[in-house]
């Protein structure tokens, strides 16, 4: 074998280790994507090749971007910021991933569902009107405090309004590495969707469907 | 039997609710839950005690009550049959169910999704425009012919919408004995979130809001 | 990194990016192999890399090709369409697959078994002796009717024959994207196990043997 | 135990059937049948009640039962022990089993597949003809010497053949804890399947599928 | 409640002890145990009965015991509050579990290891030195500051220790809802495994071995 | 597409078809790394591509290496050799790997667990003094004798001990590919945890826990 061919394989190799890419048992203690072979922004970053294990770090396995809030949106007043391996790559393949969430005086966190994890809600700060749905369309929520936690099962439609009177933070945690995010609002009324299917779905006549399909075009949302 | 022992098997029956409580590989050939400690129509039929299996029959494992189309919604014009161990027991444990869906002309399935199961969905009968929406709020859709299979991935929301000119059929199978369905009208708008948060979360008025919980109230719809 | 590099690097990104290849839950909405970088045909397809998501398209969902039946086995009256990602990528990590199956009148699918999956055969036409064996070598087989569906519990040996006066459809649905099939005459009789051993276990002399051997040789059967 | 216990105790045993069906992640140490509650012998005693984990012994987690060769067939010259929750209780909920099989001077294990379970084949003493089918109906076999180990993938049939002058014994493990057994011979023509269908999927003579019938009758084979 | 019935209750709480045995996908929204029927104190309440979802409450959801810190042990500095279907029945089968933990000004997390989990641990309040060892006994630990979060991936040692000059909390969350722990120095030296075994396993004297059997005699440390 | 960039990408997804490094059900029967695209010895070696499945031979299924003790190590008297995909890379994907572990009269396996699976151990020759510690720190242990089997539950620390005058020799089966190892004396004592931290954890001197650390540094251990 030449040896170009020899560096080929071997890359390919450590490219490769990376392909665990389920949130079944893993079948090694970790595999960090090395940022070497690709950017960590990349939609697909998670098939980036694993570092060798010799050359992980400690840092590898500590995340330092949730200290503070992130951005807010201007129309919900949240700032959320999702952790896993695209930005912490030491999650990689072992089952979890984790999110901050920082919600202004009345800002919400719209309906949404997690299509792949359950998530347990810590509130590190404020005062929450937090619940989830059920499968039969009965709600839980009530207000959460601060050091209480909240859990929302695996795919169920949840939401948060901060109801208490200063800046409310959340720390929620997931058992898949990319539990998946579906916004309820956006989901529906700005993918697209045949707009006589809405109309009859929700009862809204053509003109509101028209309405709430602009405001939530996904050019328009952030 | 007994009044002592029904109460018996009830509370025996609730007792071991939280028994088969996953979708794995199973540890048994089959196990059929037996009818006659408990009705089968209960929540929690999949609790119920397994035949033994030399009292299995064939008829276990066939199932019949999907050879016609089931009752229509005059709201939506959508007959579904959903099809899982409380209606046919010789599914339990084995990690799949199905549902049979009709379509009046005009009829929709209203935009929803399964927790727990991808589905795979067969146009018997009819042209039937169908699609799901994935993370990003972008949607795939497109009528879908007789013959033809379409394929939503787990959890994410997915709808279907008769356009042809007679009815459609469609039969669909799922990768969990007990996927779990969220609707989403129902489930957003009848099941008592907080109006203010709903308000700020899909931008409608109060009174928008408050016409679609009307609508949408689980004590009318059906 | 010299471009020639980084071009590979990313490439490789992309075509790892299909290495989700086992059944558990996705971590991902989905992953559709991109044809672009090898034979859908070839065995191993299901690790060709995923196209980015923003590629895929609505048919990348629907699959059209068992609208008609497939092309009938003189031996056995069968004509079987296996769909998994190998003819259908969109299938790909999302825990499921189908087959249709045509038979003639009097045709009939050999006993088999699937090592990796439930399976639900509805019958989409005609009437159909359907069965499976469970461990215990104790047969539940009937004739199942359009309309009814069956179940085969995973791993069990399974078999059809059509027993109606034209021919049948089966529409087969498998809780796995690739559930294996081993057919028992081929396998046994037609892989070249060793005479005397297959003597010893069926009670036949070395004359049936041979004469099945050579009926099963896979070089002949298709 | 007073009668009314008894029959409680055994309906409970029968109630709890559908519980442990899983061959997943454990979430407890371990978990103990007790005798106490029911026949170790039975069909479903996997889902006798716990022991208290503090009733545990140090004899529950060993067995002693595989010390020597068990019963040997006339018809194949093969003893097999299997040891599962049901004779090792210490076993449950543990996901692995394993067996003993011992086989005399050109005794056979005849052409069989474990629908739940990989297996792990240590041959203690011997020389053994082994070898498994894949889905392509290759065969896999040669001869394995004592010290050696075999792997027969997952749901794949196998077989093995004492090929030597003394007896053998192999020492099998499997990742279930309940891998199920299939018997071709014993599956396909003693079970009751129609004899049309064996005929034309065998190739075989109504006489000849006949005698097959005859002997591989489960009420004769053993 | 009658004694019998009394009787009977925790009777079936232990005889379904076998159940849930497993952390893999639910098949249903959720299930809370029921303390109607057997103490939520009991090491085998996961296998309670579950309440009707229809008597499900909001407060099943919502746990407030994390508010403030547990009792601190005298020897390690350490206030351990572990949540799981145990003390907060709402996250039966939904596999993730938390935990807080408070340590004083030089107080230690002992080594120890979850074998059923990956831990995600936020550090609340503080600055503590933390780490893992990987199965090359390399260790990955430096100061972790208030606001960062390290992973332990499942089944490692792992320990903390506070380094700052005030009280430190970390919320520490599992995707598994019973992770279990082994503490290493009770287990290894309060267990009771042979002095002499003990001896060459350390390295330690008769003498020295002894010492540590009484200090981590488990009627001893708590 | 250039030839080149084609044999690469044919090459890669060669390459890639080892992908499925989990333990879940594999979704292939099976996936033999090729050792012409890389070192077996490697540490992510379990990355190598596939042989096509046309090219696997008998010989890939059946190991020849453990027919005999391994080296036995001066300190412990241990002589083990694991056996997974690195060495038998026919077991990739299965869900399997074993270990043989021979002790000198005297001999120790330190007290270690291993985080991914459950084992079976078969006393092939001698009296070995064997047991494993649960989450409450309690010990199951006793001498167990040649032909006896004991089983370890998942992650708990265990051990053994040849307290006969002959030598001893186990065969060991776990229930995935790659278990892990975690040898407590190395993994807390050798691997660089603050000495502050492991004296307070186990009540020892400065000069002693010093002691330790040279005796377990890795570079010395073997």
């Amino acid at each position: 074998m030449s040896p170009v061919w020899t560096i080929l394989f071997v890359t390919i190799s450590l490219l490769c280790a990376t392909t665990m890419a389920s949130d079944p048992d893993p079948v090694q203690d970790f595999c960090i994507p090395d940022p070497r072979y690709g950017s960590l922004k990349a939609a697909h970053l998670t098939t980036l090749p694993c570092k060798n294990s010799s050359e992980a770090t400690t840092d590898d396995f500590i995340f330092s971007g949730v200290k503070r809030a992130g951005n807010f949106s201007a129309d919900t007043g949240l700032a959320a910021i999702p952790v896993n391996p695209t930005n912490f790559p030491g999650l990689n393949t072992l089952g979890m991933s984790f999110i901050r969430a920082d919600l202004k005086v009345d800002g919400i966190n719209p309906p949404h569902f997690h299509p792949r994890a359950t998530e347990i809600a810590y509130v590190v700060e404020g005062s929450v009107y937090s619940g989830f749905v059920d499968s039969t369309s009965r709600v839980f929520a009530r207000t959460v405090e601060q050091g209480e936690v909240m859990v929302y099962p695996r795919g169920l439609v949840h939401f948060q309004m901060n109801v208490g009177d200063k800046p409310a933070t959340i720390f929620g945690s997931f058992n898949s590495q990319n539990p998946g995010s579906q916004k309820i609002p956006t989901a529906v009324f700005g993918s697209g969707i045949k707009e006589e299917l809405l109309e009859k779905a929700f009862g809204l006549s053509p003109k509101q469907i028209g309405a709430m399909r602009r405001r939530f075009d996904p050019k328009k949302v952030k």
